[in-house]
């Protein structure tokens, strides 16, 4: 204990946050540089207390629901325990008997350590830190793992290497439910260990959901059960590329070990190229004039065939995946192809759609949603879907993916006035690159920032990064990633105004980035500097 | 040997080359991806023969007046064992006995093995396989090192992992005898593990000069040994963040052995602020109104001390970096500090210099030029002393950063009228990204498209690539710098006529970065699609 005077920031008295924030990087230690995404409110003070991973305790609380043998918070223990601790060798010799016991003890309210996180779990915590003992409260496991990584941030080691933390108080809870990332490992295969990674690295930006846009048009790694042939012969190699049943177990189960949603998207009926090689008469035969043209369209519509095959497959994912939602696609369908196509031109006719192929669109997916609601899964669908079709189930989750803020702005106002629960991703494209820090502008976003009412508001479920794979493979994705992904991710989580000062955000958000590089994480840098432990290896 | 017609292509017969390669790509192997870049004359048959890594021999021709003991290229064989048999596990229990030897016989004209690569080094070389055989003649040890690059990229598996080498005939020559990268450790600093991987990627590129911008305003990481404080206080950390003497040797020595030229850059007078902080009255003090402002800018030009200061670090320099060339810096020169300095005014008086502050830029590059001068140096300069200065020593070289092509193009005009020697980087500067196949640009200069003699377009020594380091450090540095960089490396090294389609060379392209890719290097990805052999690791 070196000091005892209190300044409490976060909602009340933010400014001084800042303040006390640049007081300590330019007079040296005590270092506070703080937590990303920044809690929703922090009190905090210089008193520290010193920590040594010799007598260093995760507990769980007398009165918590979940206790030793819970797979998720044991888990937890012991991959935040070298986190704490990066330099600890671990062989004990060195131990020090003087050093005082510290014990972080977690309570939660429901022992749902084997279950899976949902959509409606709460991540809510309390972290306390005082002298000796840490106290962490959380209603579910989920928020406990939230408060671990909080924990994780506020240990420090001064310049001899020793670590220290000082007296916190925390309540904390995220600002929207879905806060998610999006790999596509179609465009180019991310091998497991890399999905596995970027989940490690979700966890420490507290996000929470892993959107698996699985297969599109260049390949179909996705192993299936059912239809081997998909990857087989839609895969970019049959062995090497693909995800076998027992690679999706490893990612989603590690997932849920974070406290990850694992989201899998089958996009139909457009960006299906891949499908058609192991599955024939899916896709829709394209016409050149009078005769074939030799190629395929999207997924036929027309077919029953196609519905009892979609059925079958759904059926399949839908066992594979446990999460409630399911994303379905249907997003930039090319109608030159159905529109060449005399069949379809018929059933067009016998549907009584004329010429319009939104309509046909709108059938199509209004099938798929039919098929995906039947096995209790809640279907989440690109803007497309409802751009053509007002009329579709409530509970579907629109995501939103085109434009400029005016248009996206313009989208979220009119799904939420039609009662429809929403996305956002629009802003976040961040595959698109460009020269200098372009993460202010993921950082400046306002996601509510649209007519509506606070009803409307209400609707807007989350936010979501796309990385799409055109340039990006193992080699390039995780400095794409991080800590550009970052900026969303506190957008997402934190208050608005606490948050509303990209310039004051730029310390705490290198500070965090370094962490990350102490991590192990290639988390690229942000602006000239430097971090004390710079990323090493080749 | 499985068949034996022969197609020739290269400089005579150049759609050939491309046909052949479409038609091996779409019918399996035999496969012959071709070489990046481009060798000048390639001869090449579907005739080809199978490769054993226990039979495989590399050896000194009869004639060579290098033989065992030269470390350049017995350092080359060991490492070009490994590339050319990537699975193999090298335990030798598996050796067949049936297989027949197969011999790589290097002849070089000169014994140069201990020596360093210098601008005028011969890197040309041939290389003829043949059943059981393979030749490498070259003048330099330089040039088989070329040629064993070329060799190893000749070399390729087919599906049950087997190793191949066709028939093939090159005489091959660099375009330009200077292909550069430029790397900044001023502004991020980066381990001298990423600087020795670096090396090696550039060598597999056929790039032969590393430039190294080792000191810049942000930090002073070379740990001189006149003056140590330069990098105690000047770099982001005195400990961690500077390279020693041993440091600086590992480098050069490993560039040695690819045959790669280290040119160390210490800029000034401008981009200087860090050497300010180890080193007292060096840099100019500013002046708000009639009172010392308390900041300071570029290098004080009116002191004797500052050249006294400059001849000792620079003979330090000369003997730590054995290159010939020095790069002097130059460029940006703020003149805002000099001209409120009622010191820097009076000299510029006494002078005759009038107000015109490049007189006095100009007045202080002539002094540093004839202090390396003196040390046995050629300067290189950024192009701005030229723009200030006609005057400047005639072996000086001008290297050309500005503009769009254009400019560099009138630049190029004006240094070559002068009868200047000439380096171009202003269309390489990589550390600008953008989102798509930027490298389409790259491979798109034609850097001796300037109006100009013939005599003129010979003082065009050659080109850079620059990776500034705003936004780059060891997380993000080798995506970001392969495979774009080798776009420029084809260009300044193979034949423009046979190179003149960006298109054609795609999957040639495409085909070199996924063999950077199973050497370790994270080389990015292009486009869409996939590498046998993906990156592996995190």
């Amino acid at each position: 204990m070196e000091a005892a005077s209190f300044v409490t920031f976060g909602q009340y008295l933010r400014p001084n946050f800042y303040f006390l924030l640049l007081i300590f990087l330019q007079n040296g230690p005590p270092i506070v540089e703080g937590v990303w995404p920044l809690p929703q409110t922090f009190t905090s003070s210089i008193e520290r207390y010193p920590l040594s991973p010799e007598a260093f305790y995760f507990e769980y609380g007398s009165q918590s629901a979940a206790q030793q043998g819970c797979s998720v918070l044991d888990g937890a223990f012991m991959r935040y325990f070298p986190l704490l601790f990066p330099d600890y060798t671990g062989n004990g010799v060195l131990r020090l008997y003087g050093d005082k016991p510290f014990h972080l003890v977690v309570t939660v309210d429901r022992d749902d350590c084997e279950s899976y996180p949902h959509e409606d779990s709460s991540e809510r915590y309390n972290l306390s830190v005082s002298a000796r003992q840490a106290s962490l409260n959380a209603e579910t496991v989920w928020g406990a793992l939230r408060g671990l990584e909080t924990f994780s941030q506020l240990v420090y080691q001064d310049d001899f290497g020793s670590y220290f933390v000082n007296k916190t108080d925390i309540a904390d809870f995220p600002r929207f439910q879905f806060r998610g990332i999006l790999l596509d490992t179609s465009r180019h295969y991310l091998p497991v260990q890399t999905i596995l990674q970027t989940l490690d690295a979700m966890a420490y930006s507290k996000f929470n959901v892993f959107h698996w846009h699985i297969v599109d048009d260049p390949s179909f790694p996705y192993q299936s059960r059912t239809y081997p042939d998909l990857s087989s012969k839609g895969a970019f190699h049959p062995m090497t590329h693909i995800y076998t049943q027992s690679d999706v177990r490893r990612v989603i189960s590690h997932a849920r070990l974070w406290g990850i949603r694992v989201l899998p998207e089958f996009d139909s009926p457009g960006h299906t190229k891949s499908w058609g090689k192991g599955q024939s008469d899916l896709l829709t035969p394209c016409y050149k004039g009078s005769s074939l043209s030799g190629t395929f369209g999207p997924v036929n519509p027309i077919l029953p065939s196609t519905y009892q095959f979609m059925a079958t497959l759904f059926k399949e994912v839908s066992l594979v995946f446990p999460d409630s939602h399911i994303h379905l696609g249907g997003d930039e369908v090319n109608f030159s192809c159905w529109s060449s196509n005399p069949d379809v031109r018929a059933f067009m006719k016998k549907m009584g759609f004329g010429v319009d192929f939104t309509k046909l669109e709108a059938f199509y997916m209004e099938n798929i949603v039919n098929i995906t609601s039947a096995l209790n899964k809640t279907a989440i669908v690109w803007q497309d879907v409802f751009d053509y079709h007002e009329r579709i189930p409530k509970d579907t989750v629109l995501h939103i993916w085109k434009g400029n803020p005016a248009s996206y702005k313009a989208e979220l106002s009119r799904m939420t006035k039609a009662g429809m629960k929403v996305l956002l991703a629009a802003p976040w494209y961040i595959n698109h690159i460009s020269y200098g820090q372009d993460w202010r502008e993921y950082y400046n976003v306002q996601p509510l920032d649209f007519p509506g009412t606070e009803e409307q508001k209400k609707l807007v479920i989350g936010g979501e990064v796309c990385m799409w794979g055109e340039y990006v493979d193992a080699t390039n994705l995780t400095p794409r990633l991080w800590p550009r992904a970052s900026a969303a991710a506190e957008r997402l989580w934190s208050d608005e105004k606490q948050t509303s000062s990209v310039d004051k955000a730029f310390p705490r958000f290198q500070d965090f980035r370094c962490k990350l590089v102490r991590r192990g994480i290639r988390a690229e840098p942000l602006y000239v500097g430097h971090c004390k432990h710079e990323y090493q290896g080749r």
